[in-house]
């Protein structure tokens, strides 16, 4: 089956925004924190949103216990996640030439179970990998909150990113038309934090908070 | 096969979370205009990033047709389409409450080819579900254009909707921990257009802009 993997893999339709290459891949997987992840169930495509986190080579997923996608995915079955992060509009003089700017990873495989020696680690990744810092400024989980948890482990082999970026595209004939064009940049931005009433009074934006918001400003 | 969708449309996880309001669902289908499609492509589960419009209860999405999305969803094979809107970090005084709020939609169903007559009008509702006014504003699809899109429609009738929204949960021995809890909301932002250098110079940012902007601050 190899070979429809590899045929999975490649971008077909505009190649030119293929991307193959590890080190791409990771600065757009490490630039979001939430995916998408497909998968069958009896017959039918299941697509569910999650967080995730990575390491390496190694993508980590958590959930429930009992959860579905958590339940399905630990049989190994054969998986797709999806990670798109959308950048602007492209808005040309034509209608046909509309567009996004985007950066998209698909990554191909199949989930295996974090062993519980490395469950801790692997949980860490995901919740830094969302806010870095966070981790060590919250009260660690139980062994109890441990037990109702899954971490999953899928590799990073099987992948490819389409991207689009940079100018609109016009046909030559379009380009006297009194129509405006260009791009609308697109960014995902933090807004001001709002506490918990249960918070002492002293309390600041903890060190995680104040880079997570620096970052997405 | 039935018993499997609805049993696929359920929340199970969380269930206080469902809904299944067809209202509902579509306020959130409207507040994004970018979803991700899974479908199985010889036993694979493949997950792809598009566009969609909606009018009633049909979504539209579109692409070139010779696409592979587009030619394996107009066999009318079962599909997976959800949107997810991430609205902000969920952070508790413990790493297992953390949480993100989120407004997502999972839609299961086939798609079928919408026919020549229907289609300029449905690329219509696609564009207009993105950049409201722009459609009016642009150069209208040729009829070679048209030639090479296919727009393909998907029932709005099984799906079903997850959301989190609000104040972060603790365990009631985590609320004395000195440690800052609370949301941080995420919002998708619109920078400042970029207009092409074809532009003339005359040219200001047409109302769909505009008016896009100022729901985007």
């Amino acid at each position: 089956m190899k070979t429809n993997i590899d045929s999975c893999i490649k971008v077909k339709r505009s190649p030119q925004r293929g991307i193959y290459d590890f080190e791409k891949i990771t600065q757009i997987l490490d630039a979001d924190f939430h995916c998408s992840v497909s998968f069958i169930d009896n017959d039918y495509p299941v697509n569910i949103p999650t967080i995730y986190g990575r390491k390496g080579d190694r993508i980590f997923i958590h959930g429930s216990v009992v959860s579905r996608m958590i339940k399905e995915l630990e049989k190994e079955i054969n998986l797709c996640l999806n990670v798109t992060i959308v950048d602007g509009l492209v808005l040309a003089k034509s209608a046909y030439h509309h567009s996004l700017n985007y950066r998209s990873v698909v990554i191909f495989g199949k989930a295996t179970l974090v062993g519980e020696d490395e469950k801790l680690e692997a949980l860490k990744c995901i919740s830094e990998h969302m806010i870095p810092g966070r981790w060590e400024e919250v009260r660690q989980p139980s062994k109890k909150e441990l037990k109702v948890t899954s971490v999953l482990e899928i590799p990073l082999n099987k992948f490819s990113a389409k991207v689009r970026e940079g100018n609109v595209k016009e046909e030559i004939e379009d380009l006297e038309l009194n129509v405006w064009s260009g791009i609308v940049p697109l960014k995902r931005k933090a807004l001001t934090p709002v506490p918990d009433s249960s918070n002492q009074k002293s309390l600041t934006n903890p060190i995680s908070i104040v880079n997570f918001i620096n970052k997405h400003q």
